[in-house]
């Protein structure tokens, strides 16, 4: 395939983690996770979001999102979140089927859900013809690139909390948050009341790696059978730990997560960094194309643009890229890990060529 | 770990699987299977089970069996399978939570179902009290080791579709049945009858990688849906595809899958080849011990034998290998495809020094 | 309980109903619906709704109507519906529990789906991401009391079709429906291409009986069993079948359902005749009463009012009805087939000494 | 249909119960259960189980077991029975469907498990690849007639309870056993330690009416949104409440439920001990049939009976029974509250006429 735009999935593995594959490639270790690297792992994920988390591996963001929901709810709840949440648009219905619940939607100016903007799902308490509502779920960052601040997060939280309900957060994407907001994933998720996580890296360098990540103690009831059950469960777990091992480690002081400690900064730092600042060239350049309309504040890896049809469909011959909204002319360019400079100037020439 | 008989999932990479990965690592390829690996390793399973086949990558065997079911099933159907079988045993439920249907067991002597077993559970066709019996599950090596022969497996297939009803084959360890049988994967499944397949790889050398291939092409119904759905559908999926590509791919003459047509084997055939041949060499060392009894015909890599109990549980501080039926003081020994010659040599010894 | 507004399922049993139930209380039936009741209440609803009806007597509406969802959907389907859908606010999420489906759910200004309201749902046809619509659910009456006109009803069913999809009435309470349109019930269903019918009695007199109707022989596949294991097959179902034998026979001349073609009408159109007409005069007087806004059209036997707050709960100490929606300050008013002319000068009575 | 012993629910509805139901027929009540009818009712089943037993009624038995195995189960747990049990061969896969869980079935004898053949069940705990057992399940009368002791009740309730397991009894034929053991309800229910019971009434004169009777409070949890959601929620509920306050309430003393206290027994007692009586008749009878054996002891209203095959296809004919096990030649007589003397004088004499 051409390079292209199409999405932060569409690059390959970051040569560190395949070497830690390799690393971890000798002898015999016990499966399903009772092993060494897992365990190493586990306690790195501990060392991250602090002492009360557990992380449950699972192959993919569905299967982290699907086990999340099914820590909080069981099928006669439902979960608030934005109508554009993967969770609800990208996962052919997961949810309904394995937990059985609902997901109640509301639209969003910018894909964030605000304490506002939930309240209107907040009723029917009590009555038993009406789903009960249990859990609100955002993704930082949102599917429109767009992040939650601290105080935003920490606002759904206590919203949630006095109403006996959960915060998940989809974090498939919450690396490049974490450096666009200069902070640490702890700061972004256990200090601001988040119950569970889904923790992803797959999007960021990873062969195949997503996790649960259950913040909240109280949750983590016999998780690892709902996992199993949902086929969530890998045999050779030690090349999934090693993944997050060498996604997590920081060469020096970043035992918790911390960027920027030490001189060398974790794997996911800089990969996440180098996404971001390659989405914003992006979004430089095309401050010099008049026909191009930038529709969502560019906060992390992703630009979503507004542009003549034919222009998109004629720039699609040549770079892969995704329509976001066919009938607004809207398409998403995704930038990755190894998105070049080069790659950049490249786009925007064949952009400006067309125009 | 020390080095064991657990599982032959405790085993790691086999090199040229690992080396395929790295190879793919280049530049960027559509997610979740629209990539010109996926295609080529899809021609590839076409070319060894059938044109007719289509092949469905899923994370792991209870994905692939919960896929497979899911293609032959509603919720008001049931199956029928051992009492051994591991869709019963050792997946906490999956086909019951995913599929909603019922798995109707029947004790076996060896973990082989036979007409006769199948019949006594096909009754009840029409009375809607009654799940009804909608497809026959075996597995091809059994959980205890032991194979089919073709015959046997057409025989089930023909009793399946005159009930109008399928046959699905487990074959997570399809390749030692190959390689004990010595017939092609399209010999022992699609040519006797069997409609849908769980096709291993990660017991076998993998890294991560199993399969749901439909053989039955009535069964291919809207089964991408199920994937997603049921969380199953990886987003690189590149790495899974060349996984298979290494595993499957002869270096000369078997195309097919065929094995011995050319001068170099296949992977499978190799890896497979050489755990069941140091499993015969295991057995062939237990015969001089006498206080050991072979429970089960050695025919693929596991050994079960029957020992007393304070030796085996005193071997299991040396080696790591699982109880099979603590009452009966029977233990599983499985061999790998990196279980070396040596390895057999220092167990035994460490066996006849406890006794 | 005080005499009330609250709902049509808070009267009780047509006396003809329960004659019904008692003549058939001799000797012995056979269970389950094999039984000559059945057989006779069956091809009365073929007389009525076409020969190609199929009946499931099933216990409640929404037991009728997830049968019905299940008859047209599995779990990667998406119904579309209306925001204010009885299977969306009010079944504490049956259909995605038992389906395991996803709703999509449109607002609508009166309860009423538009083709083009649906349009905005029918996309992402074969993306595996995206749950595949399947179907379009409508109520007639609708939640809010108002109606689909015959060419209304045609158009989305033409639509449904043109997409391969499926058109579900929700017809609790079809009988209300009929009446004021004047029309059978096949001119409101079959004939304009209505695939399948949850159609309701239990609202319009009977002690307890609800179905299943589908009116499409492609959706009538295994149903028999999805209902037994969904919980909803009755035991004694004479009981249920001579309810609506009582509902749906005129005594003379009604064969097809048709009202007014003898002299005397059907049960269900003698009971919704009488619920429409006195919700027609409930709104008639309340005209008279200018703090009073009806929100919707009165078609049917509701009537949906805003009036200052402290009145309504005034009011309700003398009189039950339920709160529609506080935030508004509307509430619902629904009439029966056992309100009495009193019991409306009586209320308005009471609203008019709170004004 | 001629008159049989087909089954129980074959009969019609106790005069007593119709004329509770007309007796209710007056004015409004609210709607699902909020009705002065059902608290006296739900108040009766504290009585008669204890002040800690809380009730939710259900339409049918597969409703009620469901809702139990619901209340004791997640998905990942297992629930130990008779492989002759009603919730395994009786409700076309419902457990596995709606609560997702898996059936582990033991063969017996006579159609009762013991300790012994429960334990055969009891292990994988902690093993994340087994579904944890989690509850035992009996029937109080078993599906063969039999009975279980009280101390063989508890017996089981303290093995489930040692565990961590729970005790459900089906008590669809509980008044039944209650008068073949001469103990009340509470003796055989909570007094033993049961934990929930599924109380059926329709099989001994209910028009229609079964329960979900949550004995240990720690399980009445969230029920009523299961209830709902599954779709048993009734919404004229008076109806059902009045049928249960008839079959229980003693015309005179007999507020807990024990039968013989006053001189009137409830109606559940007099109909229960009918149907007993006449089984006996009936038992006694064939005692003059050399060509028919019994094969269970009767204890309650049923008699399993092995004869000739062309006698019985001859007998059935005349009336209407079912075959239990073609292959043995067994079929099972079923006695019902309105069977009659005269119904078992003219059976055993057709029975005669064709030996």
């Amino acid at each position: 395939m051409k390079r292209g735009f199409g999405s932060d999935n569409h690059s390959g593995i970051s040569p560190e983690v395949l070497e830690a594959i390799a690393a971890a490639n000798v002898d015999h270790a016990l499966a399903y996770g009772d092993d060494e690297y897992c365990e190493r792992a586990s306690r790195l994920f501990k060392q991250t979001f602090g002492e009360q988390a557990s992380v449950y591996f699972v192959f993919n963001g569905t299967g982290a999102n699907v086990l999340n929901i099914d820590a909080m709810c069981r099928s006669h709840h439902a979960v608030v979140c934005s109508d554009t949440a993967h969770i609800h648009v990208d996962e052919c219905g997961a949810p309904q089927r394995i937990v059985g619940c609902k997901l109640l939607t509301v639209p969003t100016p910018d894909g964030k859900l605000t304490p506002e903007l939930v309240k209107t799902q907040l009723h029917g308490f009590g009555f038993e013809h009406h789903s009960q509502p249990r859990a609100i779920s955002i993704a930082q960052a949102t599917e429109l690139g767009t992040l939650y601040t601290l105080a935003e997060i920490k606002a759904l939280a206590d919203l949630a909390h006095s109403y006996g309900m959960y915060l998940h957060m989809d974090g498939a994407r919450l690396a490049n948050a974490a450096v666009a907001l200069g902070c640490t994933f702890k700061e972004m998720t256990t200090d601001q009341g988040v119950d569970c996580l889904s923790f992803g890296g797959t999007k960021n360098g990873l062969l195949m790696g997503e996790s649960a990540v259950v913040l909240n103690p109280a949750l983590d009831v016999e998780l690892k059978y709902r996992r199993k059950q949902m086929s969530q469960l890998c045999s050779k777990m030690r090349f999934m730990a090693v993944q997050f091992e060498a996604y997590l480690n920081g060469e020096q002081g970043t035992e918790n997560g911390k960027c920027g400690v030490g001189e060398v900064r974790p794997l996911w730092w800089r990969n996440a960094e180098h996404s971001n600042r390659i989405a914003q060239m992006l979004y430089k350049e095309i401050q010099s194309v008049p026909e191009a309309k930038v529709m969502y504040p560019v906060q992390v890896n992703s630009v979503f643009v507004q542009l003549p049809r034919d222009v998109w469909t004629s720039l699609q011959k040549e770079y892969f890229f995704y329509d976001w909204d066919e009938s607004a002319n809207i398409v998403r360019w995704m930038c990755s890990f190894d998105t070049t400079e080069e790659d950049i100037t490249n786009f925007i020439g064949a952009l400006k060529r067309l125009l």
